[in-house]
């Protein structure tokens, strides 16, 4: 079909593993396998590997005094943060943002099920929050507010601090989530500087493995468990902890914290050039992505005129694989709700195909994009007109 | 400390991951990387992946026409199985037996919190359900029976195919929960023969990777999810699969398939020269682990005059790691609730052993147990009287 390697421009719906973090899961399977629940040492080893990994999401999120609870990744941190904050406490108003992840919104709207009142937080055209809106909006009975750090579609980072300080100063006792699962390989995350009272992270957006991520959550906050069995995780999550994964976890978080401050401009000097070569050829492209203040390795865009599922599987074809937004089934049926939150039109949100690059991606890779996409563009108008 | 390799007998807590599964593993971390939802070639094969591994794990269980739906454990599986048909359904009356695993014993405990109406089915001393007690206890309003299939802590198993057929001739809409996490390596599961509504299974303890069972389901039997977010796994599961350790789930379970039938009677015959041998050199002791159909891997057996868990470390000292029950912290608090399901006196409870063998236990491993074992239990008896 292609004589090129496929050029992988879906980084934000899951990576590729590094080989620090396959190694350490492999070596949990094999050599040091033991249940961190068994008295040997063995077990004692696998123990050791979940407190030293708890150290090291500790200080990947700047929260050394917070637990950490590990889950099976970001949708699972993000379902315990909601439902297990709500039924915890008696408050029944829950205020979150229109362009969360659906591992929020959905859990969101189960609560209103069961009688939350759900109140959602706009966004504006760039997809951010105005954080004194959000603040004028708590109540006294506010449960919880959730935003997201860093979207998954657009890439739009939102004003965390801003957010989460006003909101404790009207009311102290309402819990500040943050979804950071796709910011965390980008951006520093400051959870005691910021004042939050939980946040989500996942192992497989940041070259480590599926099946693992962690919700960070403020000393002394009390939850609610989702699954119950023989009280590992002090009772919030049972069941015999993912250890190889999570040791695949603090592999990757460790080549995070390394190379965060070097990867960060290399990528987003990669995203920019992608997005001024677009710019250029295909004059009438809409950019989704905001210019500024955004995640740096993602990028979104409607081509007029085309449909960017048809446009996606051309790419595919010349050996490039992008996506047209998340890559969650639920929300695509009735097109993307973050691309509906910022106001874009049905054939705008129909046309967007959104790239999202690592620090893996390689700069004739990007030529390769700007080489192929326009005339892919071009032939797709005159076949859809 | 001691000249010896570790001989590890604790394969029911946890078992090392076998060659071709971790294999599985890396390949899908490091290679075949994709989201299983992503619409490019590497979601698409990802996506195959799961509906490979569903397949097999259909033939593992014979349940030819029933959902798979991956999970990220068997405790999640038992929680899902419990809580999510108890909230789907409007009857409120659940019996679970005595000596199930705390992943299904806390959720069951949970949904009495919330309401249901939980009675225990008992055992008898081998820890043995008569199933016409189970069926004449089914009544209009039940709404879930869970028994589990081998006993993780005496082996014992239980006459499924009887349980189930009598409670479905008596309430066809009553579900029928069996837990085969700790039998699915040694014993033929025939879920569509015997019956079954739901069933669990573990990838960890059949030499797979951790962080992944599966719920099976009987077709149309419609649960609640208890993960909500983008809709993966029929709606049923969220959260972007553990493709890699679902990977090595299929190659566990087709090691299972092929030397299931070489690799029960190899390890039958050294726990029962491990349990003659401990009758022959320590008359006094007291196996919990019934004389027939039982588990072949299980021997769970109380050393009157010692306390198991000093004989545990006394045994880890000489490179010999057991367990004192189930490895999950929940229950060792108040002592072992299978043990008193049993009817076993407090003393024997605190003096119990579990040993573990799995196909990779070695004969001379089994001796050398029994070269120590005899004189840790006089020199601990003398100590501690």
């Amino acid at each position: 079909m292609t004589p090129h390697t496929p050029i992988y421009l879906d980084n934000a719906a899951t990576t590729r593993c590094s080989a620090a973090a396959a190694r350490a899961v492999e070596h949990h399977l094999r050599t040091a396998y033991g249940n961190p629940s068994s008295a040997h040492p063995l077990g004692a080893a696998a123990a050791e590997v979940l407190e030293a990994t708890r150290r090291c999401v500790q200080t990947s999120v700047q929260a050394r005094r917070a637990r950490v609870v590990f889950t099976s990744g970001g949708t699972e941190a993000n379902n315990l943060a909601l439902m297990g904050a709500a039924s915890a406490h008696g408050r029944r108003h829950l205020l979150v943002s229109t362009i969360e992840h659906d591992s929020v919104r959905q859990p969101a709207e189960a609560l209103a099920r069961a009688g939350f009142e759900l109140e959602w937080i706009r966004v504006d055209r760039d997809g951010r929050i105005d954080a004194a809106e959000v603040v004028e909006r708590v109540r006294p009975d506010t449960a919880l507010v959730c935003v997201q750090h860093g979207n998954n579609e657009i890439g739009t980072l939102q004003p965390i601090a801003a957010i989460a300080r006003g909101v404790h100063d009207r009311n102290r006792r309402t819990i500040v989530h943050v979804d950071a699962v796709q910011s965390l390989a980008w951006e520093r995350l400051d959870f005691e500087g910021w004042g939050l009272d939980s946040l989500s992270i996942s192992g497989h957006k940041i070259q480590g493995p599926k099946g693992v991520g962690a919700l960070v959550l403020r000393e002394n906050l009390v939850l609610e468990p989702r699954v119950h069995g023989g009280g590992q995780e002090g009772g919030l999550r049972s069941g015999t902890e993912n250890v190889p994964g999570i040791a695949g976890l603090a592999a990757a978080l460790e080549e995070v914290l390394t190379h965060r401050s070097t990867r960060r401009p290399q990528v987003e000097a990669l995203r920019d050039r992608l997005a001024h070569g677009i710019a250029e050829r295909v004059p009438d492209a809409h950019r989704h992505t905001p210019a500024s203040d955004t995640l740096p390795h993602l990028l979104s865009i409607a081509f007029p005129g085309v449909t960017g599922e048809v446009l996606l599987h051309h790419l595919e074809a010349e050996g490039i694989y992008v996506s047209t937004g998340s890559a969650c089934h639920a929300s695509s049926a009735g097109g993307s709700h973050v691309l509906k939150a910022i106001g874009a039109s049905p054939p705008d949100t129909r046309s967007t195909l959104r790239f999202s690059i690592s620090h893996e991606t390689r700069v004739d890779e990007i030529e390769r994009v700007l080489a192929v996409l326009p005339e892919a563009v071009a032939e797709l108008r005159l076949l859809e007109a």
